[in-house]
């Protein structure tokens, strides 16, 4: 009989050894031999507690801790099961995991509850196998379809379907379920702000809305010496003013406003040429709709501007966008009091990171919860939360599911 | 019997001939076969039209026509003959050529001159094979010793010393004369000024110096969405806050003063995640040492205060020196009144390229004089001057010569 763990500590461990990495980092990429075995690892463990386990048609795993009323409603409690390469031991991990012990204390101590509570494995939620991320919560909430995989490929060429299909999955029609009524989410935070405002838990106002562009600028290349200030067209000193007021426009909105410049490129990229052609990213981020496409808006007129004057092309052209989601506000209200009578302190925050939380919420009442994230370090083997961060996490989605589901 | 040219443009075709490509490009890098193979017809085409011809001990290589008087000193004329990968049929190859045109023109015309006359081709200027320019005059001028090339190699390993000897030079001491009284090269501008200024021949009176520097930004990297602005120690954002002040300095400056950032890299370069090294390369010019020295003095001192500002490393570091230049103010009015004379159009102008009468300007007297380049363009194929344009600056050269050198 398989060594189930038998505290939060120990199963972290247990799941990270699928697809565990010598150097101490996790690979466990959608429909990989890990990630098979740590769904099947994880289905085992539910069954051993007492839960009824299901995979649906494209293998997002279910644990189930039934109301004896057959009419009841379900609340969803879980995350995601991959991990990008050689990530961390915490990133969605850390949310079945929860999710399976609290059934099992809530079932132990309370017996059935009155609305039925199941935990989810997501089978992907990174993006990191296939250019596909939320494939799992997109499923489930209707939001995506086997249409949205047509044609992809991972780095090796393998098709998402017949990677899929290997697995055992995609053999049959997805049914989107109609009976969740609510979605929770137990995540580490991926970020510094808990560690730096040093709180406990924090209760996540929503999840911003994410826009990403890619903006070209265009000028001639000539001899650096010969060439006179005045007659140049420098694509790089067209994207240095461009991004300069990027970020000094990012000061005149509130602090959810983030933006960056993560990648660029320049060409021809040597010492005594001018440059004739820069490619950069810019990341836009912002819980409210109307601000972070005013923000975008703003910036795309002044690099034109910026490129008019200088003599030079531009052109800014978006390739990723993201809808800000609100989480519940009940909820929430819910989650605040426990901490408070508990002694637990708490943040209330936005998620400047995706998760499978942000799709539910267009579809139900939706909430995500943070742990601290030590040095704000996440997609790295370098990933660590406290053992004791971890249990007040624990401990709160405990108090908030006796009062959901326990209460009537 | 070899054919050899019996004018410019043929004379300009026929040298591009060794090394040529079939995209149009000229590689005849220092002592390859294309290099030997050109050095031994130009020695073949000085012998044809009456120099007496030899190498010094590195392979630069003369055509003299020389003076009765056996005390009398030399006006040396000339230019390189090394080229940059694929480059153009002009760049160096032009002053070798109207230098021989030149004394077979005086020749004819007028004999043997009290001064003697002798066309050099240098053997290296560009600095393409080895990280060594100006080898040519730089041993000339006794500026250079063999030991500048100690344990330096090409991109395939080769040793500079090797290559030399393989060519058939380097065997012997290098004697630095002390006869030359005075340098003249005849070049292509390599940039747009007299284009511009639809002149026809620049009258230089400063090679400018130039300064290269390279800066490290470091910083750290972090989640673009899960890290506030306020937190972000940004490497990218501090190099563009840097730059961004560099041009804008440059800008209280007089039009002389040039700078650029040619190249910057960024890591690790991707959208998502906050740049934690920067490295970028600052080329500034300036015929004024003072001018020069206090500008990339304030730039370092700005780069560091916005290092600090932002909780940022920096490092600002020198790779690259080459001290201004000043090309002799009464060989130029002499060139002037040539022009005036002529009806020949004129610029006087600053040379922001390098090139042999740099070195030479520190121990003779000194000029170089420019043709226009079409569009600018240089170290290209598609380099080009106008036959019109080269006959002037042959013409001017001719006339310069001749009262230098028979009005005795």
């Amino acid at each position: 009989m398989a060594q189930f763990p038998t505290n939060l500590n120990e199963a972290i461990e247990w799941l990270a050894s699928f697809g565990g990495e010598p150097e101490g980092g996790v690979t466990r990429t959608l429909y990989s031999q890990p990630w098979k075995e740590a769904q099947q690892a994880l289905k085992g463990w539910m069954e051993e507690v007492g839960l009824l386990t299901y995979y649906d048609a494209i293998g997002n795993l279910f644990g189930r801790l039934p109301s004896p009323n057959l009419n009841a409603p379900t609340i969803l409690i879980g995350s995601h099961v991959d991990t990008v390469k050689s990530g961390g031991k915490y990133d969605g991990a850390y949310g079945i995991i929860a999710g399976v012990l609290a059934l099992l204390h809530l079932k132990k101590q309370y017996g059935e509850p009155s609305i039925n509570l199941e935990v989810v494995s997501f089978c992907e939620e990174e993006g990191s196998r296939f250019p596909v991320a939320l494939w799992g919560s997109g499923m489930m909430t209707g939001i995506y379809s086997y249409k949205d995989i047509n044609n992809i490929k991972d780095s090796e060429g393998i098709s998402f379907e017949t990677a899929m299909m290997a697995a055992g999955f995609g053999l049959t029609e997805y049914r989107v379920r109609k009976d969740i009524q609510t979605f929770i989410e137990l995540h580490i935070e991926q970020g510094p702000t808990l560690e730096k405002v040093e709180k406990s838990i924090g209760i996540v106002k929503a999840i911003v809305g994410q826009k990403r562009f890619r903006v070209t600028v265009s000028g001639e290349s000539n001899h650096v010496g010969t060439t006179s200030m005045k007659w140049r067209q420098d694509a790089l000193h067209g994207a240095v003013n461009m991004i300069h007021d990027l970020y000094e426009s990012v000061k005149e909105y509130d602090e959810d406003l983030v933006t960056s410049v993560g990648q660029l490129f320049v060409e021809p990229n040597v010492p005594n040429v001018i440059p004739n052609h820069v490619q950069f990213t810019v990341d836009a981020r912002h819980p409210k709709e109307s601000v972070l496409h005013s923000f975008c808006q703003r910036f795309t007129e002044q690099f034109h501007d910026h490129a008019q004057k200088m003599n030079l092309d531009s052109q800014v052209e978006m390739w990723h966008e993201v809808q800000p989601a609100q989480m519940d506000h009940s909820l929430n209200e819910i989650i605040q009091s426990i901490c408070t009578s508990n002694s637990i302190t708490f943040h209330r925050m936005n998620s400047g990171a995706g998760h499978d939380a942000q799709l539910f919420a267009r579809i139900c009442p939706t909430t995500i919860l943070f742990v601290p994230s030590q040095g704000g370090i996440s997609h790295s083997p370098l990933e660590y939360t406290s053992t004791q961060d971890l249990e007040k996490g624990l401990e709160v989605l405990i108090q908030l599911l006796h009062q959901l589901a326990y209460n009537h």
